[in-house]
């Protein structure tokens, strides 16, 4: 006999935590605000460091089964996916029983593209009497505020690139690609898909190198907006000291986000970051078109 | 007092060249058919190989007056501008009188992405009186037929993986994005801006070494189209060996474009390309949406 899930907003929050800084800074937001945490973290793909801190239960891609019965076990009823997932290769997945009656659905969509990954695995959760949150339904304050972070601020030229890069995201958003665009000069340099944005970041910092870009340094912005018709509880777009070190490299004037909607990773340092490279981060508006 | 442009569709050839094999292979096929050449290759951008062939004047970006006065000299009235162009740095413009005239719609172009370039320098000679075509216009058997080059077919799941890119491609098309997607599974791995499509081939090859992205070698298409509302005169996409070289590095299945509007470079070379590394090429049918 299992246990009965705990009541809506009661017991502990599990938090099934992919790779990235992430899955901790939720945990100790949530934690510091009285609730207890169970952690889940990934093999492959969690950072083991800070993990200890809490209780925890390791899990391999495909063990739906297992985090069931552990998350039930330990009175969670409330589940929080966070944390990059780098698409698993065949031979890592180990699934189990319930993972394994689930397997059409899940299949399906692995070919769909990663929110149809998450979407799948968090109906199979629903199914099984857990609810979902969203990161940001847990921790409120890591997301992206309006308005300006630090001490830089966009120009009138940086705004009209901002402008079509958001009209350009909304465009590509149906296609499941990328959440990101640099753009400079009303002119689109790069876009993301499967590469990711420090890659992004990466490629353009070496497009200004070969000559492939020209134009001065401080020109050009990295806009990022979460996928029209994402469910934001599995993947919200977010930034951190690593988005702006990057961001400089390319040689861009800044950085704009949708405000409410994107995740802020270690804000303190990014500031810092943002105010050295003279580099402006920026919480936008989101317009519905 | 400067020579009146010849008459619609006689006289010798303009041909305005940037990099690649392209503006020899149409400069080759003209001549061929008995219409007479005269080249203006583009310092730093041309290959100096091969020019000599034909009477030719080379050219900085910027001379728009020497070019008309040249092309006037030489009887032409027939343009065409082809080959790749980096954008330029400043210092490597060198405006003569006329570009200098035409300079605020020159600079309000270079802003607005590379097919505004293109036109404002195509608009800049038709005031002048000559006729711009487009390289298709000169040599139609370098465009891409329907059907397929080489041996090999895509299956249902390339056909899907390629209707899918065409539909993003088309939603793309307004923002002057590059001109080619990389589809596997239905799930858009790259997007070309302006890095080049070599280029975004070779990030497809790391993906994959670095496990990014997962899955057996000989899946995904990458699929080329021109932008919706570009002028087919200036940039028409363009394929040759070296793009199913790509395509075979990144572990593509094949390659579709447009028929009828994708240029294609050294096709026997490009066939047997396909044949060695059993890629389809495939000119598909462009739909309108």
């Amino acid at each position: 006999m299992t246990a009965a899930p705990a009541a809506l907003g009661e017991g502990p929050l599990a938090i099934v935590c992919g790779s990235g800084s992430l899955p901790l800074a939720i945990a100790d937001s949530v934690s510091a605000r009285g609730r207890p945490v169970v952690l889940f973290p990934l093999h492959g793909t969690a950072d083991a460091a800070g993990i200890a801190r809490y209780p925890h239960h390791w899990l391999y891609i495909g063990q739906a089964g297992k985090f069931i019965r552990l998350a039930r076990a330990a009175g969670c009823h409330d589940v929080v996916l966070i944390g990059a997932m780098v698409r698993p290769a065949l031979w890592q997945i180990r699934p189990d029983l319930t993972t394994l009656m689930a397997f059409h659905r899940i299949v399906a969509a692995f070919r769909g593209g990663d929110d149809h990954l998450l979407s799948a695995i968090g109906r199979l959760l629903e199914r099984h009497g857990f609810r979902l949150l969203g990161a940001h339904d847990v921790a409120p304050e890591i997301l992206m505020p309006q308005g300006a972070l630090g001490a830089t601020r966009p120009n009138d030229s940086d705004r009209a690139d901002i402008a079509l890069a958001l009209d350009y995201l909304r465009a590509a958003g149906p296609f499941d690609v990328g959440q990101a665009v640099v753009v400079a000069d009303r002119h689109v340099l790069a876009v993301e898909a499967a590469e990711g944005t420090d890659a992004m970041l990466a490629r353009v910092a070496d497009m200004r190198t070969s000559g492939r870009v020209r134009g001065p340094a401080g020109r050009g912005v990295l806009v990022k907006a979460p996928k029209s018709g994402q469910d934001r509880r599995f993947d919200l777009p977010s930034i951190g000291p690593q988005t702006v070190e990057g961001a400089a490299r390319a040689g861009l004037a800044g950085i704009a986000v949708t405000a409410g909607s994107t995740i802020v990773a270690e804000p303190e340092q990014l500031i810092a970051a943002a105010n050295q490279a003279n580099i402006f981060v920026i919480g936008a508006i989101e317009t519905e078109s």
